[in-house]
């Protein structure tokens, strides 16, 4: 059968596969800070170049920000679209990385081989599970088996600011029937999931500013106001005692699970100690009255990602700061509408200043939660295969990540997307030593072989 | 007369006397940072070599940290000691400086004449009124009028870690019968002002950790403890909404104002909008049924000096940092006992600890307040010699700063500290942009010549 002579292939490939995601790797592809915007490009150059190897007609298609890579083969139905991001997150604090984040390599670890490198899981590795599966079916049948878009973008970890114009330009080229997006994981690092519930995110930066200058603390301290104290409260307040977010209005839209996707996920029996304990921790914080599940794929959140102000380096200086700065996101989730919820939590902050403070915000995106419906039967053709290849009962689960792009394919282009993907919980996304393991680059080319055959 | 001589020699020699202030502002000796080791040891060299070229027979002497310079000119009694600091703080955010921090240079501002660079004010420009006054001295009478020690240390911006030791081995070489220290400023940045109350200073740095890494906050937000909010929640409780301090035990041994005191400090007609308005800020915080002066000479203070944690750099990260810092200091007064307080501050900040978060601690110094005796003639000498240089009647004072040296000399060494000092509140004192004005300088220099010579 032609599936079989596919996944052969892809067994025997799998050293040059990984040779060719290693040299994708070494490109440090950061999209936020702008001392990377050539290395950005070049990874779109790469992946341009790799695709056109494979037939498919491929070009870098300018933005205002990152390039964008778009990549056409005509063939017969269906029409499906692929999307990835090639851009990846910093690397700091370089310290804790056991090795360069762009020098990428092959380790041998207890739980089996792993490719440790920055991008490895998110999403280098990830979206080249989809490209090595339609290189080995092409290698097999010297055609791939339907009409395919590619879609790749630099600018994921960066709140994808070019995305949506894109997309609203030129969406009849990107309209397709199923749009596949391989930026998610595994279920409990071994159940293959199809991710149907997606977090929306609103970024927000504020600088409190308080006097015009940093101060001496002995000769103003105490009687000059301090904008990392009024920082603090601010934070402080942003939560209650029982984990729930003060912001007025936050749970406007935030609905309650309904019975049967509780009774599902009780099917799972998530093990949260294990999900903790990985990361050297032992009690879920957060909402009170919640299991650690909901928390993380159907209840809202807020989190301060990043906080500085007044003297950081070593050592002591007895300075009063006269800025204080803190980025702070929100997980949203149901019908929450981001802008609202930025206009409220801009206006708690102001109403908190004491006087003789100021403050600033600076947005870093505002996108809404995303339900997919899966009534549609590719969604159960794909689930099959998923379970072919895992040889598990394939799941279909909620996602504490923010997938913008999900959400836009839905509503910009009336595509419905099907998010599948090969990471693990512990990976390190976004941390140092971010590893991708090769059995989910494997068996994630493997998958994809599967899923395609099944949609075509 | 001989002092009338000795002020015209310091007046037609003052260019010479900025120029070697500026080699000495040339030299980064900035203590708390290793990397400026071999410059902190250059200027001590440089202070050794120039004391030596007044014939006051001086060493450097090797300390743990960074070295003493020690200095002896033998004479008839009274035996001063003079104290100062050569190294400097340091110098970020460099961005705000105007010009090169070490590149010193004398600039025309509408308030006359100043130097600019880091350690004009703190403490290299006062400590070279002192030895300027003695140069000019000898100049005139070819020696100086007393028995004299130079006592120059190079610690003092980082907590002056060997100078309790190096003071005890060394008790009876460095015990005088008053010890001269020139760290202070004017009063309102125009009356002389002797300061006879300092407070002390407690520094404390804190590392809060959660998550044994950085974690992705859509996969761990809300479930996973955030060590930056339980910091933000630590730190916003240490005030309460009166603006007193939360640290159990914490107002243990803070004295009333006597009436007296008060009395004369309410005689001082302290401008508190000038003092506040010349920084950008219009209302006194802290507490609430205190006056400023009370605030920053008599109160005690909990101020955060620096905070980080997470993602600070541009753009955006959603990460859930595994860590976040903060180093705060308590500026003390009367008997509050600084170590008393650093066990209880520690304690309560474990008591607030949510589950699987750590903290740990580093001191940065614990020195008690200080009040000194005006009794001893040689004040009111100091005193009248001060009104006559600046034309306007001296005032005793507290000071908001801490400067431990203070205390040490009257329970070390049983000597009487006198403080004078010729700072201005808009120095920029641990601030881009320090200042020394060409006037603190020049009549500076000449009030130690007055000094000098009504002590002796």
């Amino acid at each position: 059968m032609s599936l079989d002579a596919v996944l052969s292939k892809i067994d025997t490939d799998l050293p040059a596969a990984t040779d060719r995601l290693m040299a994708l790797l070494r490109i440090p592809s950061i999209s936020t800070d702008p001392a990377y915007k050539a290395d950005c490009d070049r990874a779109a150059d790469w992946l341009v170049a790799d695709l056109n190897s494979l037939g498919i007609k491929t070009e870098k298609r300018a933005t205002p920000g990152h390039p964008m890579v778009v990549g056409h083969l005509d063939g017969p139905g269906p029409h499906l679209l692929f999307y990835g991001h090639y851009d990846v997150q910093p690397v700091d604090p370089l310290e804790l990385w056991d090795n360069d984040p762009f020098d990428p390599r092959i380790e041998e670890t207890p739980k089996g081989e792993v490719i440790r490198g920055r991008g490895s899981s998110d999403d280098k590795g990830q979206l080249m599970t989809f490209i090595e599966a339609c290189r080995a079916w092409k290698a097999v049948h010297g055609t791939l088996p339907c009409k395919l878009t590619f879609f790749l973008e630099g600018e994921e970890e960066s709140g994808s600011p070019s995305l949506v114009p894109f997309m609203k330009e030129n969406a009849e080229e990107l309209t397709s029937d199923l749009a596949l997006i391989c930026d998610t994981g595994l279920f409990e690092s071994k159940t293959p999931a199809i991710v149907t519930m997606l977090r929306g995110l609103l970024g927000e930066e504020l600088t409190i500013t308080g006097p015009r200058i940093d101060l001496h603390s002995g000769m103003y301290g105490g009687v000059a106001i301090n904008p990392v104290r009024v920082l603090s409260r601010i934070i402080a307040a942003l939560h209650d005692d029982q984990g729930r977010i003060t912001v007025p209005g936050f749970y406007d839209g935030v609905p309650e699970l309904p019975d049967e996707i509780e009774a599902q996920w009780q099917g799972l029996a998530f093990d949260h100690s294990a999900f903790l304990g990985d990361v050297g921790l032992s009690h879920p914080a957060g909402e009170q009255d919640r299991t650690p599940l909901e928390m993380i794929w159907s209840r809202p959140t807020c989190e301060v990602n990043g906080i500085w102000g007044g003297y950081t380096g070593d050592g002591f200086k007895t300075v009063l700061p006269s800025e204080a700065h803190a980025k702070i996101s929100f997980r949203l989730v149901g019908t929450q509408d981001p802008l609202k919820i930025r206009e409220s939590f801009r206006a708690m902050v102001r109403e908190m200043l004491p006087e003789d403070c100021e403050v600033s915000f600076q947005s870093h995106g505002a996108g809404a939660a995303s339900v997919t419906e899966t009534s549609d039967p590719s969604f159960e053709a794909a689930r099959q295969a998923l379970s072919d290849e895992w040889q598990v009962p394939a799941a279909y689960v909620g996602c504490g990540g923010s997938i913008p792009i999900a959400g836009h394919f839905q509503n910009i282009l009336g595509t419905t997307p099907m998010l599948i993907g090969f990471g693990k919980d512990d990976d390190a996304l976004h941390s140092p030593n971010e590893k991708y393991d090769m059995e989910s680059f494997h068996k994630g080319i493997r998958s994809w072989a599967r899923v395609l055959a099944a949609l075509t």
